[in-house]
């Protein structure tokens, strides 16, 4: 299929290529001529801007969205929407707010033309390993997608096979092959937003128990009651038959055995935005989410040197006990 | 009555000088002359030595241990056991972990003599305002100390009285006058130990709400939504007629009323043990105390840069997008 | 002042009653003819409708709405609007969102009309004990109602004075009275949402630290380790000179001395909005709010008998160690 | 190499037989006698007492104690202490508390025998996919038996190697087998104990991400915004390539494709102890452990039908509002 793909940063422009690999057209459009000028050299048509894009899209015109959320995400559907034609296919391949697929969902029907949003996780492993897919959009669009989807997704491979999906009809086949059409707009958005808020926790979890690993070193404990323990091999014996192994234990194996004081790492982290909306979804639905929120509150602490709030103990145990809060 | 004041410190010395003003007898002993010197002064006896303190105490003896917890108590209680005679009532007035309290009763009874713990809240402003104090022991003896706990408590003062108390046999007139018998040993270090629990979940709350305050002044959100909130007033504010008035907003109040910056205070915020103590008694219990345990973590937290978790966090993110986390 | 009080439910009646007694003039309106016709009988001038208001409110008219917040607030303002003449003063006095009175503001401005909100605390003890609140909107108009405010507002009455504000002309005098003017549209209702949400948080360190002391009398600890605590006695000698004295526990206090079971309450615990509100606030400005949080999701847990969650963990546990959850 | 197993339940029988296929020799001991039959059916050697297990060990004997931690495994090894040699090796394959070890440890060395903690993970899979162990003791003990140690631990096996670790000489070849030596006495259960904490951690991580999902479709939420969404294809797509498989994933995947609705689970969570002791060592090291705190306490709550803190908390709202909580 021919397909034209807006935005040729790390995530787009590795989605195109592995299109390509798998023989589809891509027409590439970024801002960054040099990002479009590399693409044409891996085989994809060049586009010197939407307008160029749309003449060279075929028709109907399937445009992959492929930029960072937020306005520039919504300008550029906006744009397409009005150079569109009816019948074309919008896909928002970013990390998109699920509630503004709705929007951009409803906007596009009113040209006659389908929204399709597509949550993804792999990060730059993708290209290698296939994409992660959470689908939304309206069922024969996403049908019609289907060739995309399973050349960008990882397939079956050598993951065992769950137990307990054999002859069951109530499950998808797509979801073994890495990708799932998970209801209306939106629906792919939110699968994913979830997806990273689960991504936090697990994310904190671990850091938690290297921290206490760490820790267990430390001066403050009696003799005798010390370990000085080694996190790489912790980290890797635990991929290996543990209730625990994981893909982010391997990743975490991996920085630890190239080095264990993690030295090069600020530990100031950020967050993207799904985490925040993993919590508010929550709250709408009234569903604790006691984990996902404090591993993303670990992450706003990790970012200053104090709170306020903590000057204000400070203050408070002055005022009754006369403390005096050492700095350290 | 006459009573043996073993530790002279902010809390001891105080409750010694309300008790002399009270009309009571008290043999003073600090390993600090200066110490004794002062409250001799006072009025109170002079004693250069546990031994000393024994011949001038009376018989039976009480002893009133106002230590730091941990070893010292414990060496200056085990040092009273060998010194006095049975009939005598040792009082570990200080913040005792309340299964050490089990123990030392054990100890002393069988040397016939009695253990009485005693908790107490009001920090340095309880010379002026009368200490509430929190017992535990066996039920006669601590009758027998009423006129010692009646002098430190603060008495029915002008609090406006509990409805629900007046003809009500369930209740203990003495807890309007500021203290209880709470049940035998141990019992008044573990009410006092969960008032402190409690305390650090309240401190905690203020200190969240005063950040989002603080913050809501913060460029990184659009304008229009922003506000330069007076934290002073509002502060005080809540002192009068709102739901959450409390002596720590007093306090809050008057730390903002100084300096609504805080800027003298570190943030670096201690910690007694006595949160801890609580936490590990609700997971002995298995009740949940999310709020008292995530205070104690935030103290924790606030005392270093960066855990190493943050470092694992920041590590993963750069394994799995490439991420890389400036510091800030 | 002449001042039209629509809404005559527990907290418009209360206020209306309160502004009469200090002689102000109120034109009261309320779907519930019955509501009209009581707060006639203590001297207010009754409406059978908006419009009838708007004939009985003078020139230029003010508007006190005092509604459950969401749409029926939102629609009121804007029939107001639309029934108003320029100069009009709205006052929302609910517990809206801060972010719809940027909004209404913004719309009555356009007619040339004033828009003020009112957060204000102490429930039903309001009428007796006066109403503290938190005011937004331009400072001239706030001052123009100051005769409103001050008759509803507690007053400095006997509550201590805060050290630090004599002379300081960085605070505003009339915070000591129980109200302030916090900023523009908005501020009001922005500073009363982060009262409530450390609300949230007091009680929950209540609710958990009594959780502790009941627990310690189960069966499941070791003999010798329990205690049988008298909650009632505790929460009353906790108001007496400690740390952790306020009007929650004063409540709390109340309710123990009547039924130390608390046998009549469900558990089944409520929240309002302010909670959520304060929290997303919170994650806008990247302010980590652990305990303002878990406060808030404890009020969802106890609404529901399981979480699916829970069944996610007991199906897993199953899996990975054959353990069979037994309902208990 | 010869081992006496004593404790042959669903762990201790399957190691039994995963050395006995490894052509190690095995002297079995259990009270249950039917296990000890069945056992010796799989080549072991039946032993009818501690005592008949002695003269059946071979010298220096070596002990396996895989029995729940607690009493139980505290007697054995003080009965194995009076029954054994100088120089017999006593390992402690349960899950015991790490500072028992450090004790069992050092009245072992009292009488010239060694101790050995393992600590093992893997669950009812490890007879097929090999143990993995977290080992403390003495570096030459630790040695001496990997023959053991090689024959439970799943080996190599398919898993991708971790970058970083070839001709790295900070880290172990063992963990890449599935062991390691973790440090002296203690050592390998205090690893086990954090594995624990965070598998809570983890497993609540994704608790709560299907709770957001599920509650997705809620009547609750606005028209427009609901997804009713396939949990059993979400969690098998996220097994394919996405930032968060696992093998917790893996498991949960399992379970939904039996039933989506987990209908056959009770959601009350139990806990073993290795949660618990986590956060006793975090506070110990003064090291914030929010998430693995939460998920701890999330099981606690899981296991009541309400707190007595909800009721307090109902109890207060009644106190300042008059709100009565309905039951649901």
């Amino acid at each position: 299929m021919r397909l034209v793909m807006i935005g040729l940063g790390r995530m787009g422009g590795n989605m195109a290529r592995r299109l390509l690999q798998a023989g589809h057209e891509i027409v590439a459009y970024d801002r960054d001529e040099g990002a479009v000028a590399k693409l044409a050299e891996a085989g994809a048509i060049a586009a010197t801007s939407l307008e160029d894009a749309r003449g060279k899209a075929g028709s109907p015109a399937i445009w992959w969205v492929m930029l960072p959320h937020g306005e520039i995400t919504d300008t550029t559907i906006t744009a397409i929407a009005e150079h569109g034609a009816a019948g074309d296919i919008v896909i928002d391949g970013g990390n998109s707010f699920y509630k503004d697929d709705i929007r951009h969902a409803r906007a596009l029907a009113d040209k006659d033309m389908h929204f399709v949003d597509v949550g993804t996780s792999g990060g730059v492993w993708g290209l290698e390993r296939g994409y992660c897919m959470m689908i939304g959009g309206p069922d024969e669009v996403v049908r019609r997608l289907d060739p995309i989807f399973a050349a960008l997704a990882p397939g079956a491979g050598t993951i065992p096979r769950t137990a307990g999906r054999d002859g069951n009809d109530t499950v998808d086949p797509r979801a073994e092959k890495g990708y799932i059409h998970a209801g209306p707009a939106g629906a792919g958005h939110f699968v994913k937003m979830v997806h990273n808020g689960i991504e936090y926790g697990l994310m904190q979890a671990y850091a938690e128990g290297f921290d206490v690993l760490k820790g267990k070193a430390s001066d403050h404990l009696p003799e005798g009651e010390r370990y000085d323990l080694n996190l790489a091999d912790i980290a890797e014996v635990w991929r290996r038959g543990s209730v625990i192994s994981s893909w982010l234990l391997d990743l975490s194996a991996q920085a630890l055995a190239k080095d264990a004081h993690l030295d090069g790492f600020s530990g100031n982290v950020a967050d993207s935005g799904e985490g925040q909306w993993t919590i508010e979804a929550a709250m709408e639905e009234a569903v604790p989410v006691n984990v996902l929120t404090t591993a993303l509150f670990a992450r706003y602490r990790s970012r200053v040197e104090h709170t306020f709030g903590e000057k204000v103990l400070s203050a408070m145990r002055f005022g009754f006990g006369g403390h005096v809060e050492m700095p350290q």
